[in-house]
């Protein structure tokens, strides 16, 4: 059976990396991977013409997608948009919602070959390896009543952090089956000292906690996990999360590793159809220039072929080749260090293509 | 005038931490303070003898005192409660919104003697020196409606995160008017590509911009402000968030420092009276041991002898025994380095009252 794979250039350097992963997925058809490749339109870029970060077309064309591919989202020049509901921001978030993407896989590791790029003590982060799962269709991002009115006098803004039973059980499966796959070891955070919506977080992780018995569940308020995450990185294994603190934790460990131009990630839903992106944003100070790293797209080719083409063997081809080329020395910008070449945007897609 | 000082030792390591204040305190006054201390119960120790973590007593006390002077609430023996109003933190919280404390400043600082204690790599910390502005008496801490309920045949647990124009603008105008006390830089964290209620916030801050043109503003989405904070942490100067976001990333920015057991905190009022506190929590894993590290306690005296009292000369003796004690090469266990001086809580509360 051919698998549809779209793929979505989106803003910023978006179309540049996008550009390398459609290089790669070519090389994959060449080797023998039985996929078709669609490409559309999301964000500011889907804005420009058609008026919506979401147009209808690009909707449909993901629906009968098994993956998509996307580059990134955003930039200034959409930022002013008076209406909310038009900013790049909104055709990710769109696409999260109308395909049930609700399980986002997070990981922060350190390639070994980088390790010096990041910003903690060497010996701190020497083989991190966390895996970040995080709710992404419920939570304060979707959550009813929102907005902005008057009330007595003055205007207010609001939004509702809500979550269901069945939608934190949902996602506390993923992360428990995560862990049994992993090192065994779950950490949920929440903010239940303060917050009625994860004491119901965490009363359903303890509820699901005896049909995992080969995993250990811990809490951890989100407070002290930033703290924790800062501190001693390497105490985490798969940490579980909603939609809000899971944005700012997954960041916040991605960067930890200093090299957050290396990390894909993933968005699952039910039926294994997931969506594939790069960590990093759409960097639009350094667009158009030849410069941004395009491992982060081109592993997530791999991670897409992992997780919902069933393709393990391609997977690790392409893994294989981005750690060769790092092996060799090769470095865009942002990853660069003494003693290792520098190579643009496509320079980086070349290599990691000849080593495939 | 008399001054009317409360403390409130608290849980875990607060009584031992607050018995160095107090000593603190008295030697205050032996060199000419006229303050009038008292102690109170709050957060578990409170709701152990009256039930509740915030007594009327202890609230009419807070009421008539000049300053507070608080240790830290909360440990695993309340965490079963099942009343969320009868949990330690409920005592702090209740504390804060009573006496309208809506200004929180959570320095992060890198004193140079502890520099190797931090997790980063030292070039990217030596001279950290942030302030943290964060709202304290609004935001999802306090926002209405909220709780755990039944609906469609299961249940949700649900809260809001609300702030009003004014609440925005009686916080941006803390933060404004810090900045001009310091390096004129002002970064305004918020959730604006996805959450209402920060587009309101940003709105505010703009508006209120032009009355301080000498500070230079920028915004900054709450995922990248926790990157950018592990990435390059001296790039701020003062930066102003809401309740929750700054929970997080004032935890974060202390933790930067390696020695969030040195960082004492303030929230104030509009009318400048103000509760101090140490940054970190009640640890209650160390609690008993005469092993905690007093001297954020110890700090939060200094830091309300010159917000609250108005006693800058006796708050920069204070800062200076800390400082010579530091140099001395004293340290507690948290702060412990090669080559210096294990010491006790007390043994640290008798060094800095020798060098007062
Ligand atoms: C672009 C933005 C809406 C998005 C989010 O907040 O989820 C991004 O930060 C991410 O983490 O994927
Ligand atoms: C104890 C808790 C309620 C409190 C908070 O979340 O505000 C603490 O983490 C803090 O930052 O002072």
């Amino acid at each position: 059976m051919t698998h549809k794979v779209l793929l979505l250039p989106g803003d910023g350097i978006g179309p540049e990396i996008a550009a390398q992963a459609a290089r790669l997925l070519q090389a994959c058809q060449e080797a023998g991977l039985d996929i078709e490749v669609e490409e559309g339109l999301v964000g500011g870029s889907a804005y420009d013409v058609h008026g919506e970060p979401l147009p209808a077309e690009t909707l449909e064309k993901a629906k009968a997608a098994s993956a998509i591919l996307l580059g990134a989202v955003g930039g200034p020049k959409w930022d002013k948009l008076e209406d909310l509901s038009k900013r790049p921001e909104k055709g990710l978030l769109g696409l999260r919602k109308n395909l049930g993407l609700f399980g986002n896989l997070r990981p922060a590791m350190l390639y070994p070959q980088l390790a010096s790029a990041s910003s903690l003590k060497p010996e701190l982060v020497a083989g991190l390896d966390i895996m970040i799962v995080r709710e992404l269709t419920g939570g304060i991002y979707f959550g009813q009543p929102r907005g902005i009115e008057e009330r007595n006098g003055e205007r207010v803004g609001f939004n509702t952090y809500i979550y269901s039973e069945s939608e934190i059980e949902r996602i506390g499966r993923v992360a428990f089956e995560m862990a049994q796959k992993r090192g065994k070891k779950l950490c949920s955070v929440d903010k239940a000292n303060v917050l009625e919506v994860t004491i119901l977080w965490r009363e359903v992780m303890e509820r699901l906690a005896p049909e995992y018995p080969d995993v250990e569940l811990s809490h951890m308020y989100v407070d002290n996990a930033a703290m924790q995450l800062v501190r001693a990185p390497k105490q985490f294994d798969v940490v579980v999360t909603g939609n809000m603190f899971g944005d700012i934790l997954s960041d916040a460990a991605a960067m930890l590793t200093g090299s957050i131009g290396m990390l894909p990630s993933a968005s699952l839903n039910e039926s294994g159809q997931g969506m594939y992106e790069p960590c990093h944003g759409s960097a639009p100070d350094i667009a158009g220039q030849n410069i941004a790293n395009p491992l982060a797209m081109m592993l997530s080719v791999a991670m897409m072929l992992r997780y919902s083409l069933n393709e393990t063997a391609m997977a690790e081809r392409i893994e294989a080749a981005v750690g060769s080329v790092l092996d060799d020395g090769l470095r865009t910008a942002d990853i660069a260090s003494e003693g290792t070449r520098r190579v643009s945007t496509v320079e980086m897609g070349d290599a990691v293509l000849a080593a495939f």
